[in-house]
This record gives structure tokens, sequence and C-alpha cells, in this order.
């Protein structure tokens, strides 16, 4: 790690972590988009001095609007740029001018729209190389980041619900950005930077990975790319980044491929070459947003080192459905000692149901006795981790004297039995939305959405730790 | 349509829609089960008369527990048992000797526990045919009708939750049956009947398909199987019956067989010829709860009757992602006249995005060109059907001066829009969850969970049309 990168990494960092921001192309009025910039960045709690420029007078958030550039202050450490695309590279010109280094450009109309590189792109690489200046899209939303607060997407967000977390998502499209924002936060991943890259006309996901990969904010690197620059650099970087890589590249069909282009100004990848590299460097592949977040509860959870499972259901109906998924994702669900099935079915209430492997629990309403399964059955040598979907109702929970604290307790005791025994529990409840809501909220680890997605990330756990 | 089949029909009707029933099993203490029959069926409306019966004095919801079945009035038109399994056939025999002929026996530790017929099935089956008396179960939570309000199961339910709807389900399982009806209700399909069957000692999914098939508050026929008990009979049936049926068949695997077993004596069907049969019969089948859900959404449309469709989506990130499902699942975007194009981009304000197929809607903030192009692609006679990803924020609809009214003017007009041109159009929101799930209860007809899902509704909609 040379002084070289040393420095590049700390270049970077402006533009996650700066001291003040200038926006440029605000205005006074109910349909300019720019001053949005402005108020997502204090809702989310950005610390630094704002600089609001345009080219009328008036104030946003109670600041007021340059509209002499002389006036802005030295010493700015990002700029972020939404004024029309003619208007771009003079606006570049300023920001250097100014000192200015590090800019995000959200305005769109440059090669997306000609199909090529036009004028004004012409321009605007012209005035970068002249002034050194490094820049992030153009045709993007920039960045979200938790940790700083800084939060540059144009739409008005609700930002102050977005959900910190130690994800950082790299993304080529705005509108996923902020779909993916949301989504990490309703499934209580968070993260930690969400990234709109855009057209890459300067920095491209190489750039942002290098990043990533010693961000001590960032656990797990989650990637949604329409084009892919430079594959072989890709891999090749991918290879030495020890954090999970999760992949969606989209963009791999012909129906797509035009509107991508017109899109970002990404050109289709070959699929196959695509799938065979990322398999050899590592990358988790996925194909949708859902599955981002899947992905992102499994890796998570301790690594799955086999494929030996116990599995835990409060339903019959439910142990059956998980016993065929093990098998459809490559399991094996063994056969579990008698005296400690014995053991576990003393606990039960109508004595109704038999123990084995899927074992239901249906009517085993005993928390000691669960708490005393997951726990003798996580420490057998010949299992690698479990799957608990549990039937939860809080009127039955009322009926048996627990409360919301048995819960928590409970939750602590699964999260404590993981760690000790360095095995993943993949957990789901069967119960109604707003209760699963309030589990995965309260719980200090991830909770899945239905006993079926705990099993598909259970999957993704081992292959990506056995490497498969 | 004989004599015989109309009053089989009548018959199996007492099952949902009974004017009295007994419960049997019912104690005024905190931990007793068969109480909460009575609570969940006037939490849900049912209007007729409900008499508890238990071995002590006291009263449940009011009601008091009747202690001597002399006291039982005549004329009880059905009767739901959860006594110990010991007692379930004498209590049968009060039911006989009191005419009542309709039976849910909700009790379990009948052969999903011994693995065979045992002592108490035998009598049970004794008595019942000296009777002549019909039976749902054993082990079994019964029904749920929302048409009618009987809740039948015995775990304490939010039963004022659940959303009328046309569809109803069969399902092997109590905990399914329970996760359904939530899962339904949450969705905004509703349904209309779920009948929790367990071990079919005697009705079994053909008589329950026979009465549903006629049944006007019934559109959709879904299924859960552990087993089928004679699939030629169930096949034949199912070709003659006009609704779509859509059926989860689990314990599919090794590792759920001796589940399956223990959990309602299900033996496990060999899935190839499941497959191939289901086909034929023009069944939809379905791997787990969830799609089942999307299916209902999905075959609520107009019918698809090809693979043509028109794409928008605000978000140019979504369109491709829209692209690349759409060639996944077989369809095609077929490209659209340049004028119709030309005067879509004419709504536009920031004249930043190009229109294609699928058609990046980003920056047309305007319901008017949105209406406009809907409308004009629907109607060309080579589009089939389209897609719609909404972008949607209150924040951004305030902005540009829309409210609620202007929301459910635009789900208003896409319903009229499809009935007039008898195509579907499959509708999700890119947006938080809150909001989405707000769209959801305004609209008049399915709303997806996000883009891809509603592709692949399209994909159902058009296998079952074109019977594929």
């Amino acid at each position: 790690m040379g002084a070289i990168y040393e420095t590049k990494r700390s270049f970077m960092k402006k533009f996650f972590y700066p001291l003040s921001i200038a926006v440029f192309g605000v205005a006074d009025s109910q349909r300019n988009l720019a001053k949005n910039i402005v108020s997502n960045c204090r809702d989310m709690g950005f610390k630094g001095d704002i600089f609001p420029v345009g080219r009328s007078r008036g104030s946003v958030n109670g600041i007021k609007i340059i509209t002499e550039t002389d006036e802005l202050p030295a010493g700015i450490e990002l700029a972020v740029i939404l004024v029309p695309a003619p208007y771009v590279a003079e606006t570049l010109d300023i920001c250097g001018r100014k000192g200015i280094s590090h800019t995000i450009i959200s305005t769109a109309g440059f090669r997306e729209y000609s199909g090529k590189e036009n004028r004004f792109e012409k321009d605007v690489l012209a005035v970068v190389k002249h002034h050194g200046i490094r820049l992030i899209g153009p045709n993007c939303i920039g960045v979200i980041c938790t940790n700083s607060g800084l939060c540059t997407p144009f739409n008005p967000l609700r930002a102050k619900r977005f959900k910190k977390g130690r994800i950082s998502l790299v993304t080529q499209s705005g509108g996923v950005t902020v779909q993916a924002a949301h989504l990490y936060s309703e499934e209580h991943v968070g993260f930690s930077k969400v990234i709109s890259i855009g057209n890459k006309l300067d920095l491209n996901e190489i750039d942002y990975l290098e990043y990533l990969m010693d961000d001590e904010d960032t656990e797990q690197i989650h990637v949604h790319l329409e084009s892919i620059e430079d594959g072989r650099k890709l891999i090749d970087l991918a290879r030495k980044i020890d954090k999970p890589i999760v992949f969606f590249k989209s963009n791999v069909s012909v129906t797509s491929a035009k509107i991508a282009k017109s899109h970002t100004a990404a050109l289709v990848n070959d699929d196959r070459i695509v799938t065979g590299a990322f398999r050899q460097a590592g990358i988790v592949r996925v194909k949708n947003i859902r599955e981002m977040t899947v992905c992102a509860k499994a890796l998570h959870l301790p690594p799955l080192s086999g494929d030996r499972l116990a599995v835990i259901s409060l339903s019959g109906g439910f142990s059956v459905i998980l016993g065929d998924a093990c098998e459809e994702y490559g399991f094996k669900c063994p056969s579990l000692p008698r005296d400690l099935l014995d053991e576990i079915e003393s606990f039960r209430r109508g004595g109704v149901v038999r123990m084995a492997n899927p074992m239901d629990f249906g009517d085993v309403h005993s928390i000691e006795g669960l708490t005393f399964a997951v726990e003798h059955c996580l420490k057998l040598d010949y299992i690698d981790g479990m799957v608990l979907a549990l039937f939860y109702d809080p009127e039955i929970a009322k009926l048996l004297g627990q409360g919301s604290d048995d819960t928590q307790q409970m939750l602590d005791f699964l999260n404590a039995t993981m760690s000790a025994y360095n095995k993943p529990i993949a957990l789901s409840f069967l119960s109604e939305r707003q209760y699963i809501e309030e589990y995965k909220r309260m719980s200090p680890f991830p909770v899945f959405n239905d006993p079926v997605e705990s099993i598909q990330g259970l999957r993704t756990n081992r292959n990506y730790w056995k490497k498969i």
C-alpha cells in the first residue's frame, strides 16, 4: 500500500465525507430540483457547510442562495452540479478556479441521449483535464452516505428514514439507487453508502471498489451495473477484496440493450463470460434487488461450512415445505440422536407431534424447550447450521404469559448461541406482516421474510464460503 | 347436474354457511384452545347461534358453556370438535344422536402420530358410519369463510383483519392455512374460504373441489396439498372446472416425506407424474405460498392472449431490468410507431430521455402524458398487454400539485382502460413500502409488489390462457 494508493484513498474519501459542499443550480421555486439536495443533506444530518448557488436571489432551507460565484469561499470540498447540460462545463470551470477538485454531475443529456460523445461532454472533459477535477456521473444522483449525512439525490427523499448499516452499494441507475436505499432500510440491513455512478465519464466501478475495499464502514460491497468497463480489471480487483461482493448485472438481454444505451450509455457485455468470470472471482451473482437484501442478511451471519442443517418449525406444514426447500438447495437434514429428541419431546404439551429433522415444534409452547433444542442441535458436530421458522402470535404469547421481553431474550439468546458455535441460524417468523416487521426491528441479527427465503439465504452463505 | 349432485352441494354448503354451530371442548380457562373458536367466529361476524360445550360450568364470550349435552337444542348444523383424541368418538356419537351430520374434527393424535390407523380412528369411523356423519379433518383447523363469518381455527386470530375476496383455498396444513389467510389479506387479494383439511379421514380434496367449482363466491381455486388421494380423479375433475386452479404441492422430497407422514399422514407422490398430469389439466403449479398470491393477482386481470408487451417505467434503470425480465419470461417488446413516440415525447419536461419500448418515462412528470401513452399503447393491435412501473413519491406529487385524488383517478383510469381493451396491465410502484401498501389498498385491480413480480404475474396469466 504505497503513498499513491493512500493519496487516492484520502482523495476519494472527500466524495463521501466532505467538510463543505456547494450545490449548483438551486432556485427558490417550487419546481426546482437542486434545492432538494440541500434539504436531503440537512434531513440526513449532514453537519458540514452547504453553499447553494443559483442565478436568482432567494434562500433554501434558510440558507441564502449565492448568485455571484466570487462570494463562494475557498476550500469547498465537493460540488454537486445540476445545471442544464450546456452550462455544466462552465460550472466546472468555476469549480476549478475555486479549487474544488471533487464534483458530482447530476445533469443528464450527455452521451446517453445522442448515443455518442457530444459537444457538452467534450467541453466537460476539456475543463476537468485542465483543472484536474474528478467527477461522479454525469446523469446520476450521486451519493447517499449514512455516516456523514451527505445525501445528494435531487428528488425529495425522506432521508431520515434511511437506516445506517455496513453495506455499500454501487449502482448505475438513479431509480435503483433510491429504491435500494428504501429497501435496504425497510429490510433492516441498512447501508453505509449508496453511489449512483451514471455515465461513468470519469470515475467508474473500479475506483469505487478500490475505495470501498478498505472503507472501515463497509462490510459488504453490493454492485448494480448495466455495463462493465474493464472486465479483466474488475475480476483482478475482486480477487483482492476480502469482503463479500454481491453483483446484480442488468442489461443482459437484447431487449434491454437499446434501452440501457439510451439510459446510461451502457453497452451490453457477453453474459456467459460475465457469469464464468464472476464465479472465478468469488462474486455472488444475483438477479434482482430483493435478492441483494437476502444476500446482505445471509452474509452477515456466521459462515455455513457444510450442507447439514437442523430445521425447526412451529408448524408441521412448514416443516414439510422446509424439507422440500432444503433438498432443492442441496442441503441435508441428518437424523438427530434419539436421546436428544426424547429430551426435546419432554417439553411437549399435547404430545401429538413426533420429533424428527425437520422438527415440527407445533405443540411445544415453551421457550425453554425451544432454547434447549436450538443449543443442543447447533452444538452437534455434524450440524453446520440451523433453520428456525417460529410461529409467533402476540395473542398466544400473552396466553402463555410471555411478553416482548421474552421475545427480546429469545432473540438475544439465538444471537449469542450463533456466535458461541460460529454457525448460522436462519430465522423467519410465521406471523402477520406487522409482527414480522416488529421482530426484524428488535432482532440483533438479520431476520428473513419467510422460511423459504431463509434457506435461499443459507445457500448463498454456503456457496460464498465454499467458493461454489 | 342431477338431484344427487344438488343434494351433495347443499349438504356441503353447511360446512361453510351453517345457521348454528356447537363447539366441543370449551372451558373458561386461560389455556383452553376451543374457546378461541367461539371468539374467532364472533370477531369475524358470524351471525348464527354458537353453543360452547364443555365439562365445567362457566361462560365464554358471554355465552354459557353447556355441560349437559341434553341441553343442546335440536337442529344444530355444524359441530367443531376439539376434545382429546380418546373422547372424539363419543363426542361424535353425541352429535349423531342430536342429529348433527356436519363435523369438523380439530383434534390431532390420529394416524399422523402412530403412522397407521389407530384405535381412536377406528372408533371414529364406526360412529360416523353408524350416524351418517361427514367430517372435515381430523388434525385440522377447519374453515374460515369470510362470507358467513365462520372461523373455526383454535388459535386466537385477529379475524377482523381478514380481507374478503373471491379466492378459495384448500390446504392440508393448519400453519399454512393461517399464514395464507394473513398473506392473502395483506396482499389485498382476499379470500372467500380457506379450508384446512388435515388427515382427510372422510372428506378429501375431491369433495372440496366439487363444491368450490360451482360456488358463486369463488372465482379461483387454490390448493396446497402434501398428498393427492386419487390423482386420476383429481385430474378428471380439474378438466371439468372452468375456474383457474392454482396448486402448491409440497412433500416433493425425500427429506420431507417422513415429516409429512407424521404431520398429516400424507404419503409422497411421484413428482414427475404430478407435473405432467397438472399441465394436461391446465392446473397452474406454484412452488410456495407467496407465488400463490402472485397468481391470484395475475389471474384476476384480463387474459393475456400473446407475448407482445408495451413496458413503461418511470426509471431508466428499471426499464433495463424490465427488458431483461421480459426476455427471461418469453415476452417481446415490439417497436412502437415513431409518430406515437413523438407525441408521447412532447409531454416531456427535461427532454433528456428518448422513448422506446421498454419506455423510460423518467422525466415525464405528467399524468396526462402517462394516460395518453397507456391508452395509445394498449389499443395497438400488436400489443397484448402492458407493464407499468410507476415511480411514485407523495412529496414529488405534492410538488406537481397532485394529491391522492389524482392517484385514485389514475388507478380508475387504468382499470377502465384494461376493461375497455380486455388486455391486462401489470402495475407496480417504485416507492417506499408504506406507499406501495397505500396504493394496493386504493386500487380497484391488483397491484404487484415490484416490477419483476409483475412480469412473473403476466407469465402466469399468459400460460394459463394459452394452456402452456
